[in-house]
């Protein structure tokens, strides 16, 4: 009576890729197992009680509103404190310009779900975020990378001499996830120039921008190019990833095909999370909370810079990120970081491989750690043991 | 400057249509309107105190996983909650037959996904859910509909014969939204040996279920064919629809590829909502709360029928659900019910018009009527508009 699977698939769910992290972490789930694997904020970053007091108030004050349905765009409180934090950042935009999604995965793939066919290119980094290389996957897209910013406006011109006309460039300017690096004005600039001489959108994911932990701040994609860019905002970084709400920035065109789109998708994005995150930004806890996550980060940033500095051997590298939530591991070229994962585990530590990340099979001896999620005791100890199993892989 | 977006715009985005419904509202907006357009629960319905306590109790005892990322999957205690109701109906599951998903649009877009290529045909009723055909037309399938359940075997067979073998049936058994009608025994078990006889799967729908007023209750199909029905639950009719949760109940085999399709759609579903929905099971008030909210909107469909017949001239009919949300109306042929919507809205009162139901363009003179949203005075209030707006288009 089985039915075989195989014979009612479509292709879209034959191009798939499983989380290359998901697997990782299955491996990784005994207790003494250190992990800087995910993505994770710090639960000690987590606003509890504040979030508790917002949930009663809401439910005296509104409690009709809090568990009906909510509009596909989401809740105009929620978009209103949205507009207001971009319009501090310089950009002129209003609440038609925002829909809130559940989370940035989904901003990412209803972009790709109403720009993408079967076949067409997509312009990403090398490496770049897997999450949204496998919202691109899913509609059948081939992502070309680019090792070096530069590269964007050859690779775009041969993929357009091979009649292989990218439609947009995915690109993360702000402490990019993996390499934890951030483009300069000249290479925003650069990036611009480029989509604006061959005719393509700019897919701008911009989820760690507000996690800054020195220096300035450069202005995003979306205020130097606003017909073409699509940015996606997060709270799953700065608030809490609980609620899975995310947003749309782009032009009101562009945000009603992706209304269309998010109707037969879920039709709406909790009302409950959203109402509760529009108070939080309203009172100004969301400010406040920002600046002790950033201490707190900082303070992890430099704790694994200083680890790695003593416990790595030479010929081992890594970015020094000025922001976010990753940095990212470069090893002798010999070394595979495969082979490295499991010789980590061994020793209780973990990581996600670069290779995830590398939509053209490459980046085998790299490798990403995330500083946000562990305590500074497990930094300590999981750099102690990640230095050891790389200096078991040495020739 | 500006792009021209339909130069970028995929074949998929050009194949979405808006709904209607959303289109229909956006006209009725006027408070004086009295709508019967929606699908949504009454909020008298609402569990508000109980829900605060939940809230509370919860971010005392486990705020750092309420507001962390949960797993694709969905939250074990609340995939437990599920799998006991399941149980409790003669189904034979395990937490490894559920996916969670946000509310059940996003199971029949993840289905969708995972199963329609551009072309495919499938399965529906004459009329049916106007949201399952907009995930379905998301994908460039082609729903071809039968006016009776009987039909599918000369349906499905014309297809195969002309090249074009559907991959599923998509029914909603119980209270079929918009027609109110149910499925009985021999219909089951007929849909059920054609899906057989074609090695077809079935979609099935059963958002209202659990909310009969009278008579028994009949088996779902999935525990008549667990190996071909993939069903779709959702808490939005009978909880609360703010916290937009659902669940896929499939064989491990198509909840594994949903998983995968899941992560680069929306990576998961708000655990916070979900740990809330689990413990609001857990403590046993959803059973209670249901048995309020049956008794409501029994009386409320008992209302809207007597008023029906107080008010609609000859030549009108409708049906009597035995549970569920609504009720189909039938004008004589000659009449439009979109035309009738326009004297409507004079009238003070809206519906959805029946065309928006049926992928044939067919259904011109039918309409919806949702009973559980408006209160008692409205019904009677707004079936005597509707009354007066039918009267006035009488030939």
């Amino acid at each position: 009576m089985a039915i075989n699977l195989e014979n009612y698939l479509s292709d879209n769910a034959k191009n798939m890729r499983r989380s290359a992290i998901r697997d990782l972490l299955s491996v990784a789930t005994r207790p003494e197992i250190i992990s800087f694997a995910g993505g994770f904020p710090n639960p000690e970053t987590f606003p509890v009680e504040e979030l508790k007091d917002i949930v009663n108030e809401l439910m005296d004050k509104k409690p009709k509103e809090m568990l009906q349905y909510g509009s596909t765009e989401g809740s105009v409180a929620l978009r209103r404190e949205i507009v207001k934090r971009h319009r501090a950042d310089g950009i002129d935009c209003d609440i038609e310009n925002i829909l809130v999604t559940t989370a940035s995965q989904q901003a990412i793939d209803l972009v790709a779900r109403i720009f993408i066919n079967p076949g067409d290119t997509v312009v990403c980094g090398l490496p770049s975020y897997l999450g949204a290389l496998q919202a691109f996957y899913s509609y059948q897209a081939v992502p070309v990378g680019c090792t070096k910013d530069e590269e964007a406006d050859i690779v775009i011109k041969a993929l357009i001499a091979s009649g292989r006309r990218p439609k947009f460039i995915y690109a993360i300017p702000d402490f990019q996830n993996p390499s934890g690096e951030t483009m300069d004005m000249a290479k925003r600039q650069a990036l611009i120039d480029v989509a604006r001489k061959y005719d393509m959108l700019i897919l701008e994911d911009s989820p760690y921008k507000d996690i800054r932990f020195e220096g300035t701040s450069y202005p995003t994609l979306y205020s130097m190019a606003p017909e073409r860019v699509i940015l996606f905002g997060t709270f799953s970084k700065t608030f809490a990833p609980g609620f899975r709400l995310g947003w749309v920035l782009a032009s009101k065109e562009i945000i009603d095909r992706l209304i269309v789109a998010k109707q037969s998708s879920d039709l709406c994005t909790p009302i409950f999370c959203q109402e509760i995150a529009a108070s939080y930004l309203e009172k100004g806890l969301f400010d406040k909370n920002l600046k002790n996550t950033i201490d707190l980060y900082r303070g992890k940033r430099d704790l694994m810079l200083e680890c790695l500095e003593k416990n790595m051997p030479e010929g081992v590298t890594w970015t020094r990120p000025e922001g976010g939530l990753f940095m990212f591991v470069t090893l002798p070229e010999y070394m595979n970081a495969r082979e490295l994962f499991d010789v980590a585990i061994q020793e209780n530590v973990a990581f996600v491989t670069g290779d995830a990340f590398c939509c053209d099979g490459g980046g085998l001896n790299t490798l990403r750690l995330n500083f946000s999620f562990a305590s500074n005791e497990q930094i300590v100890e999981g750099i102690a043991r990640l230095g050891r199993a790389v200096k078991r892989m040495l020739k």
